[in-house]
């Protein structure tokens, strides 16, 4: 393998993690003989086209642990799917840089962008590796066990279902809480950790694998009301009525065609709608929240398993390119009691664009809530939660 | 003093140390001779009237600890303004189970319950001891430096901001976060301890203070963006125009006469409309997000001292009440550095009902950002903040 540069961005969107998974490839690089450089890209190809780059070689252990556990992309992130100009401006900075790797952090988007990067420089006969180092929140890649920064928004998640089923036990009414996901709804159900009792809530939680019809929802929401005098309800972003129409959005989309459905408090709002009109002229207490951000980006919420599993992963990956090829990383769960993962390498292809969902064995059959195989899923990943006081 | 029971309960929005300070009272009234029975009313004054209590005499250390430790309201949380017929239905109650100590943890318009029923009592020549527990994320209680429940709200604040702020960065555009605060603009301008560096957010903040002016909100905002490609603004769920009326409300009211704000994405999504309106054809990434609830209730963010005074507020009460007679307690800060307070008792009328608002000293000339003596006053209550990594 010929020495080289390597360049390294963040893509997508952020998780609290994602630092961890940047600073295990550079502290993994800076032992590689191979690697000459460490350059990281501003806002990842955006940044790669602009030349606009960081050195990464120079930094101290201590400065680089402190940006490993902070939140959000320490490079800045973009959501932007190159076109074939693009890619013509990627090789001509490639190879002005000497560039032989390319280290990419996302999701499903971000393969896509490194598996077409990929490609072109295999047709052009130009030596690259490329390697997509996994990241999201959505916990939507194929091939994989996991994502890391899906653990720890999954802990934030489950969090804010424990406290706010607390305050909608003092308080009572129908609580809404709107999760991220758009088309998977892993984070929604990790909501179902909050409970630790048999009348805690999330009372239920819909997900957008399945369809979401109102009157099912709004009765759904009676029946438990009238059987608790309250009701937390988890759900998700993504919601899509039979034709796979949202049940609210905005119509803004990113270049990858992705529908925005956060930032907005609309589907929230809609849903508490509803379940007023269920109500009647009966006035309930109906709330409704959407999380937003905050589930990936939140400091100090971090689930221990995914900090070390985001490191890891970004190490595992640089020493792969060295010693491989290109591919993108994945996890593999050897054992769930006590947990314990290792670390392969499938191709970006197998991860690329394409992503998966909730299976149907740990979806209930009513479509409104979990079943315990999920819990055995999530569990261990999320790691303890505080134990709920009662009187 | 005529022995007797104590009645405990919690009342209005619940917070994330509520529980402390009931624990602190039920902990120090164990200690008092004169306290006969300990019961914890269910719900507040809705469930003194129902006779609905918790006998809190024999539960475990460990129990209350973990009770203690759970936000929200443990016995259960009330919005409700008794009216004569209500008191005259306490006082019944009072007289069957003995009932000579009321505490009651809470707003200021919990003090102004407490303050009917004392006052009610005094009327009658029924010798009870009626103190009211500070309790409120708003901090708009008179007399006290601080409320107990607000440094931890400020930090689950503080710290979201902090991670929002890092997620703005890594992706850009304008982020509008809807903060709580009816009347008062505490919680929102605890945002600004999110700063460490020159160009970090929040980058705005618009405080109920304030008369809040669409327009000079958009050429606000628009500035910020121009110089630094985006922008994250922290906003008080209770902005209003010049008026008095909110930018954004359901019309909906409890029974205090409170306009409800929360538990809606209407301000965040009529702000971001706002701003997008201001930039015209051209395309800038705008989002919004209300924090809601957890600002509240997220259990494991707290600040220290709050969970230390919140403690600490509940055990001196029932001293007080046992030694003394009727008041709400109140905390003084006898020193910022090191951070040192002590605590009072002032009388119920100097609590109840009216409320206070940030000081003018602590908001900017221009109404869109606080000054560096808020920080002053703020920062040692909600406490020492991660350090942001920077490349």
């Amino acid at each position: 393998m010929e020495k080289g540069t390597m360049v390294i961005g963040q893509s997508g969107g952020p998780t609290a993690v994602i630092n961890q998974s940047l600073v295990g490839a550079i502290l993994a690089a800076r032992e590689q003989e191979t690697i000459t450089g460490i350059l990281g890209a501003r806002h990842g190809i955006a940044g790669i086209m602009a030349e606009d780059f960081i050195d990464l070689t120079t930094q101290s252990l201590a400065q680089l642990e402190q940006v490993a556990a902070t939140s959000a992309a320490a490079l800045g992130s973009v959501r932007l799917k190159p076109g074939k100009a693009e890619c013509a401006r990627v090789f001509e900075v490639f190879r002005k840089h000497g560039v032989r790797y390319l280290f990419y952090i996302g999701g499903n988007d971000s393969a896509e962008t490194a598996n077409i990067i990929n490609q072109i420089s295999a047709d052009a006969g130009y030596d690259l590796r490329t390697v997509h180092i996994p990241k999201t929140i959505d916990n939507d890649l194929r091939v994989t066990d996991h994502c890391p920064g899906f653990a720890s928004a999954a802990r934030f998640v489950a969090l804010a279902f424990m406290g706010d089923d607390r305050d909608n036990y003092a308080l009572s009414g129908v609580k809404i809480n709107v999760v991220m996901g758009r088309h998977a709804g892993f984070l929604t159900a990790a909501a179902a950790l909050a409970r630790q009792g048999e009348e805690d809530g999330p009372h239920l939680i819909y997900l957008p694998e399945r369809v979401f019809d109102v009157a099912k929802f709004q009765a759904d929401v009676k029946r438990v009301y009238r059987q608790l005098g309250r009701c937390v309800i988890a759900v998700s972003e993504g919601v899509s009525d039979a034709d796979g129409n949202p049940i609210a959005s905005t119509g803004e989309h990113d270049s990858h065609g992705n529908v925005q459905l956060s930032g907005t408090g609309a589907l929230g709002d809609k849903l508490a709608a509803l379940v007023k009109a269920a109500f009647g002229d009966e006035v309930v207490r109906v709330r409704a929240d959407t999380f937003g951000y905050l589930q990936r980006s939140y400091p100090t919420i971090v689930s221990a398993i995914d900090v070390r599993e985001a490191r890891e992963v970004g190490a595992f990956g640089v020493q792969h390119a060295v010693s491989g090829g290109s591919g993108s990383v994945a996890i593999r769960r050897t054992s769930n009691t006590p947990y314990a993962s290792e670390y392969f390498m499938t191709p970006l292809t197998s991860v690329a664009r394409d992503t998966t969902s909730m299976r149907d064995e740990w979806i209930n059959a009513e479509g409104n809530d979990i079943t315990p195989a999920w819990l055995d899923y999530a569990r261990p990943l999320v790691g303890d939660l505080p134990v709920i006081g009662r009187l």
